[in-house]
């Protein structure tokens, strides 16, 4: 079976660097221990390995296809992963136990997900997508939507989409067109059109519970007129909803997944005489974005994880090839007559796979200890958890863009270890690439992350924000133990944030957006790779002097990450600071002569 | 119909910049003319447009299959493109007069085929492999051999494949065990496997001629022993030859062109009795490799060239795209009762796609200028050859390895500038990523081209490689005029070529291969980066005072490249003069616990 995930290295960040165990010290997560979590990540580790892996490839190969009954088709093995994955109450892991789920910590739920999206990224989503859903049914909802819809899907019996998107609205949600108007009995009537829906048909759950943004009446222009609704494939009396499937997007990668453009209320349905599909609203009106935003956040960290768990498949499968596939030999004394040795002998083969894992370790590392801001969050109150909040907020388009960027990289670096076999389909990393060049693209593409970065997040609440991170960061530098490569690193670290500091300053000097975020992409990824270096950083110093090829692995991706990727912030904080427009002053005109 | 490069940009870069018409001063291109010259280009862009551009996503989409009866099946338009091809004398149109060719400048037969390879990289391919290698055979066949394989190749009624890869091995070419024997008429008998091999079996021509590397008796191990053979599918006397199709490979992308598991002498075959199949030696034995060299050398900057064509294509979509899809409103105003503005208005999207600019025109300035010199070495002596020659040795591996690189970096920006529908098969960007993926594998791996430059290139014939690189740069730097952004860029680069040039002796200090070569794919980032920030150079020089969007437009890409992307190189060359050996000090057990 081939290796998904590193149990060892999951094991020293959740235990031995980010003392998760800590947490069953808060009430919300008592009734858990480390024995617990590791029965968790056990299960995850062996049901990723026998159900979801093994249909990896044909679900790629055999992608969703609208059979004649316009029904949407799935190889079977979909089906018996989803349905074991419920089973052992997966769904619900991190849910409260009066709702049927586990009450685990996040972050040991994201730390499970992580087994089933690096075994099965399209399978998986389904599930995902579901627990998303109830997610925030289950904070904005009212009892009874809890009851009606959030507990079927916990239990597996249905499953959750986001409808966000339209043809012509993605980026921009202010463009949406479609529409709720109350009938007077306390529903909405829903039309229009939405597009991009991941798992928005198929048929395996015994209803689909859409989460759908529209515009009620009032509500002005832009944003602010968006409600959220539920509205399900089928109504609680068992008749179908007038929600259709248009057609099935086909994509390069992701191909598992049933990716739908779906009409709401088209007009010709029997109950509600076309005036569109049956819709229950969520909390209030108008206030639907901010409730998305909810999942949103938890959404982008999601994909991050996604990205990530990708981009770690791809790293173990390129080491396990390297190991085996023999081909030249040692720079130093070639000797024809001397047998070829294995390709991980050779340096820039080392430093393909040094490279990946400093990206997908750097990543899991950012990624779980957003999920222990999480969990924090969620179980504190007053100044602390109005500080991980803030700091979690600073994180998030980090924690969604940069693995979505680097662990992509870090795929491309494991089919060129394979050689052309890795752009063969006989292997498995050609598939990684497909499957992960979809995360800087979706819940917000990684240019909206920038602009969030730059324009929100590092401003809010006057810059504090930026001051806090720079605090934090600023705080494990100065519990790095003194004299040699920590030590190096560390003073690396501070003239970067330092840099950070005084870069993002001198863009805001004169508090004009158009200016300060030209180049805001460029400040998402100079922030991106100081984060990581921090990241790395925390990883030393849980390392401390321990002995053994593991820590010794972990040393040497450290130092390739201080010593090869942190120093390309140095221009791009330059480039910043000077203003540069560019881009800006580019008349489109130009592009197209 | 689709753009698939920019007339415009081919005619400044030719006529100019390079000022290619001037190669007509010579005696071998004296019949031509740059009505000749454009003659070619229009035909070429015409017939890419109407019969390649067409079926380039059916290729993808049905892709070679093994028919019932063991016959490679391909969709019916590759072989109406390629006889249309051949039909219009492409194939040979670099070829001498004497060999039915147009005798056209390397030049612009590149230019030419760059069209095509833009259309269809999958149906292109074919055409390109045959006169590649009907341009070795023209070099080192016998004047028989040339009748009897070249003459029918380059009128299309044969086909042409290189085997020089074998399942074990790949990039070391010291390790093939396919064997060659002589059986005392003339011909040898060849037995192996070949893997890799594009174009080894279809029904598109009458013959197949495949160049084969075997290993003759008595030439010693490693890559000494390597001959070359001509092993046609059929003989001349219509039997087939024992050269049987294993199997096809399924890939990522490039997917129009059969790959193929290639078996030359099975043991079954009726005429030789299973001791192999007939091939017939090219020039002298053992001296197999220093043929394919010629021919490599030449598929490296035609890698650069396909990469650069796909590469071009992805950003003139992307341009189109962004010109036409609206979403979101500008920075500086945001008024939501406004309409939304084409995406080509925000700075992110143009930084995408000035990036695109400076990577595919830089890099097809680069291949053109590769090319001019080969049309100077084969038509001078003397000092001017031997120097041409050199400079071309030094720029090859980057001509190769910068494209592959940074023109699928440009297919993502396409992806990425289209948001979703990028990611879709409804769209043409996805397919050149998958299709551009190859480029840095196929032809030497670019890990391959960084050990070629920092091992062999720079410091072949004592230095004089690089010396004379920096010397043909520093011109370039000298001949900028003062004042405004050139002046500015040139005073960049000459701090960048001195860094480099330190940079290099510092590697070769101890003159140690183990410690210098280390990092070389850091080596060949950073000096791809500022040859092609010189190519820009050159651009902005021949581009002088004119006004108007074109050379508004090179303006821009210039001042991106030197702002955004020069600049990466600095601590690219600090990490490599401080001879870090962080990769090569990695113990290959450290990525496995």
């Amino acid at each position: 079976m081939a290796h998904l995930l590193s149990r060892r290295d999951l094991d020293f960040l959740l235990y031995e660097w980010l003392d998760i165990t800590s947490l069953t010290d808060r009430d919300r997560f008592s009734a858990h221990s480390r024995d617990t979590f590791d029965g968790v990540l056990d299960l995850s580790s062996e049901m990723a390995g026998k159900l979801f892996a093994p249909h990896n490839k044909a679900g790629d190969q055999s992608p969703p296809r609208l059979g004649d009954d316009g029904r949407v088709e799935l190889i079977d093995d979909v089906k018996t992963a989803l349905d074991a994955y419920a089973a052992a109450d997966l769904i619900a892991a991190a849910f409260p136990e009066s709702l049927g789920g586990l009450d685990l910590p996040t972050t040991i739920s994201r730390a499970s997900m992580a087994w089933f999206q690096a075994a099965n990224p399209g399978t998986s989503s389904y599930a995902l997508l579901t627990t998303a859903n109830a997610n925030l049914l289950a904070a904005h909802g009212s009892p009874e939507q809890i009851d009606t819809w959030v507990r079927p899907m916990l239990r597996g019996d249905f499953s959750g989409t986001m409808c966000l998107s339209e043809p012509q609205a993605g980026s921009s949600l202010a463009d949406i067109t479609t529409k709720a108007l109350p009938v007077g009995d306390g529903t909405y009537r829903i039309s229009g059109t939405k597009m991009w829906i991941s798992g928005g048909e198929h048929e395996l759950t015994d209803n689909i519970v859409h989460l759908v943004l529209a515009k009620t009446p009032g509500g002005g222009p832009g944003v602010k007129g968006i409600s959220l609704f539920i509205v399900p494939k089928l109504l609680p009396d068992g008749t179908r909803n007038d929600v259709a499937l248009v057609g099935l997007n086909h994509k390069m990668g992701n191909r598992g997944t049933s990716n739908t453009l779906l009409n709401f209320g088209d007009g010709t349905h029997p109950v509600t005489g076309g005036t569109g599909a049956v819709g229950y609203l969520v909390g209030e009106e108008h206030r639907g974005l901010t409730y998305m935003f909810h999942m949103m956040n938890e959404a982008r960290i999601g994909v991050g994880f996604l990205a990530t768990a990708i981009g770690y498949a791809g790293y173990l499968a390129s080491v396990d090839y390297a190991k085996v596939r023999t081909q030249g030999r040692p720079v130093a004394g070639r000797d024809p007559a001397a047998g070829p040795v294995p390709i991980i002998e050779h340096a820039d083969v080392k430093r393909m796979l040094l490279a990946q894992k400093s990206y997908v370790q750097g990543a899991l590392a950012l990624g779980l200890y957003c999920s222990r801001l999480v969990d924090i969050e969620a179980t504190s109150d007053g100044d602390e958890r109005a500080r991980t909040h803030l700091l979690l907020e600073v994180l998030t388009p980090i924690a969604k863009a940069w693995p979505s960027q680097w662990c992509l990289e870090a795929n491309s670096l494991a089919i060129q270890v394979h050689g052309g076999y890795g752009y063969t389909t006989e292997f498995d990393v050609e598939q990684c690439y497909r499957d992960n060049r979809l995360n800087p693209i979706h819940e917000g593409t990684n240019g909206i992350q920038g602009l969030d970065l730059l324009g929100r997040k590092v401003v809010m609440a006057d810059g504090a924000g930026l001051a806090l991170l720079i605090e934090t960061i600023t705080a494990t530098i100065e519990a790095t133990p003194a004299g040699g490569a920590p030590a190096e690193f560390a003073a690396a670290l501070r003239i970067a944030i330092t840099d950070l500091a005084a870069t993002t300053a001198a863009l805001w000097a004169d508090g004009n957006p158009a200016v300060a975020l030209t180049n805001s992409s460029v400040y998402l990824q100079a922030a991106g790779h100081i984060v990581i270096a921090w990241m790395w950083l925390e990883q030393l110093i849980a390392v401390g002097d321990s002995a053994g090829a593991f820590y010794d692995g972990k040393r040497a991706a450290a130092r390739y990450f201080f010593r090869f990727e942190l120093p390309s912030t140095r221009p791009q904080l330059a480039l910043l600071a000077s203003l540069d427009q560019t881009t800006a002053q580019t008349d489109p005109a130009w592009f197209t002569s």
